[in-house]
């Protein structure tokens, strides 16, 4: 049964300022008026901007994602440690204020070009390189406690979709089941005024690694047969994948179901797209999806399907490492299950890729191993 | 005024095999029956491999593309150094026969899975890792005279398309007019079997090197306004992505118009798309673009546009050294403003991104820069 979903009014990005808009606005003000309010006062011009550490992430076990603490740094205009990342900050918020009065977005490369500049009078850069540039964007929207996204600012667009689904992209009416073999490409930005769902029969979500299985998949049109969405986000999903995929979660109701390598790569993958990660905490409540389910490829699938040893690819001294520390996450070191799984890995000593699937047939991979699995729901969670 | 274009059966990949893949069956069975017929009249089974390397990579002047040349190499089964490749290439080939017998496609990790295995009653491995299995595919290419896509061997996808275009795929109707933000993945296998074009009104194409530059273009509706068809290959375009410009070259008639980095990365990206590349030299008549220009980003743009300082990155010495490599390829060697443009930016002492365009305004390079360029034809070709 199709599923017919009451849109919000959202408006194609080139048109007047959304509600969000003028709320991310209305923020921007706020900092500017407090430090020209201090300024005009005879007082310091401050600026407080929560700490993004490890130190100051925390594991909110109730709602199964990672936080980010109360923790924050001050940032003095008269400090000389502090004064030119104050000054950038301020650049910065300018050119997002710039943007949202303009309608535009831009990348996070050319709100770099833009702000990079010589101090009028000094031979000082405001900018020298881009990684000094992503930080304060990061600081701002923590501060501000709004998304890249809401800021107007873009990254690399990654991650393809093709499905049961009909989305409506700045006003484009997308039918995700007629994308033939390229799909549709994930946008960077897919906040609910650009990105509407406008129809969907899916059941669930099944998300994949890598392009190439992706192709496997839709190539033997699994999302038809199995009534799904399939999505994959080129490696580790960016941020426009993981929110797309949250939303389909929270709003279409729909799990999302990932399919990994059974390796600590995959498995960190996994663990981001559900908890979060730290450098990101501060999004997890819009990116992160506690009810993700890690379907496979499981370290049993080697002696359970009788995989051929082509399948085997030792496991290195970094693997070992990594998939201990991934171990001791919080949010595994608790699940039993998932204990055994990592620890059934190591006791193999080899990981596993999906593509070594090919061994049992060439759609062995789409047409007995995830149907089964999802049949009896043999998945981590 | 739209174009209608008569596009011929293609099938679906999954239908019955087209003629093109009964052709290239006809070649891999050939291929085995030589080997079989020596083998039975007591010869020495025996393959012969196109060299691919740059002393047999030819320049036609003519065409404007790199060929490959005449050389030769033997692969025997009874000579100790060529039996495993020779063992390799029977069976990638076997590999390949099967898909096209399914009508299924593979990617190139998944074909090496297939062939990786211990040969029985030995220790020894018909592939250790997929830097032994690529090569032997792009010599069954070579050998048979069939493309990597005809032999129904995809890598991921990579490339995005928007614009004034229908496209069949898979008989999917893309409407690339109405992508929204997200756009139409180019696929990897884009041969005319698989995607057809069916209308379009765009009278070129504008090819940009990275995504978030085609967003910038495409938020701007840059196609719709210049009718054109947008799209980008995320960096050095994939074969994919360079056979559907090719394609949209020769059969629709549309230039192809790039615009990339002021830098040697840039200059080697429109080199590869023109005229080809030397390990692909065996492919090019139907991958290069000897008509394709070069729009920018210009050496000259910085003083002509009063650039501000921070569009220059100062040249490494591998920069330089690059350069002048480029400069010294035989089709650039023969064009003089490619060597004034060369020399210019050496000159100049710094690259150029297109992004540094935005000193002069977010939409500068899509509504002032490339349509005055475009309007005074102010390209090298």
């Amino acid at each position: 049964m199709a599923k017919k979903i009451s849109t919000k009014p959202g408006l194609p990005s080139k048109g007047r300022p959304t509600a969000r808009d003028a709320a991310t606005q209305k923020k921007l003000v706020g900092l500017a008026d407090t430090v020209a309010r201090n300024a005009l006062a005879g007082k310091e011009p401050v600026i407080h901007v929560p700490t993004r550490s490890k130190s100051n992430t925390i594991w909110n076990k109730k709602r199964g994602i990672l936080e980010i603490g109360d923790a924050k740094q001050e940032r003095q205009l008269f400090n000389l440690n502090q004064a030119k990342q104050f000054m950038q900050t301020m650049i910065h918020a300018s050119t997002i204020k710039d943007l949202i009065e303009l309608q535009k977005t831009a990348s996070l490369r050319s709100v770099f070009y833009k702000a990079k500049h010589t101090v009028a009078g000094t031979k000082e850069n405001t900018f020298d390189t881009q990684d000094e540039s992503d930080p304060i964007l990061e600081d701002l929207e923590v501060s501000l406690g709004a998304l890249r996204e809401e800021l107007h600012i873009f990254a690399e667009n990654r991650g393809t979709l093709v499905g049961n689904l009909t989305v409506i992209d700045r006003g484009d009416e997308i039918n995700a089941r007629k994308q033939g073999s390229g799909g549709w490409g994930i946008p960077s930005i897919v906040e609910p005024d650009a990105i509407q769902f406008k129809k969907c029969e899916a059941k669930f979500v099944l998300h994949v690694e890598k392009g190439t299985v992706w192709n496997r998949f839709n190539e033997d049109r699994f999302w038809e047969k199995n009534n799904c969405i399939l999505t994959h986000g080129a490696g580790q999903p960016p941020r426009g994948c993981r929110r797309l995929l949250q939303r389909l979660n929270q709003e279409l109701g729909l799990p999302i179901i990932c399919l990994l390598d059974c390796d600590p790569w995959g498995h960190y993958i996994y663990s981001v797209i559900k908890q979060g990660s730290i450098s990101l905490a501060f999004e997890s409540s819009r990116l992160a999806i506690p009810e993700a389910k890690f379907l496979g490829i499981r370290a049993k699938d080697y002696r359970e399907l009788h995989l051929p040893e082509a399948a085997r690819i030792d496991l290195s001294d970094n693997d070992i490492k990594r998939a201990n520390e991934i171990a001791a996450y919080p949010w595994f070191e608790e699940n039993r299950r998932w204990q055994s799984e990592i620890r059934q890995m190591l006791d193999n000593g080899f990981k596993m890729e999906v593509e070594a699937l090919i061994g049992r047939g060439i759609s062995f991979v789409t047409e007995t191993y995830v149907p089964e699995r999802l049949a009896r729901k043999d998945w981590l969670e």
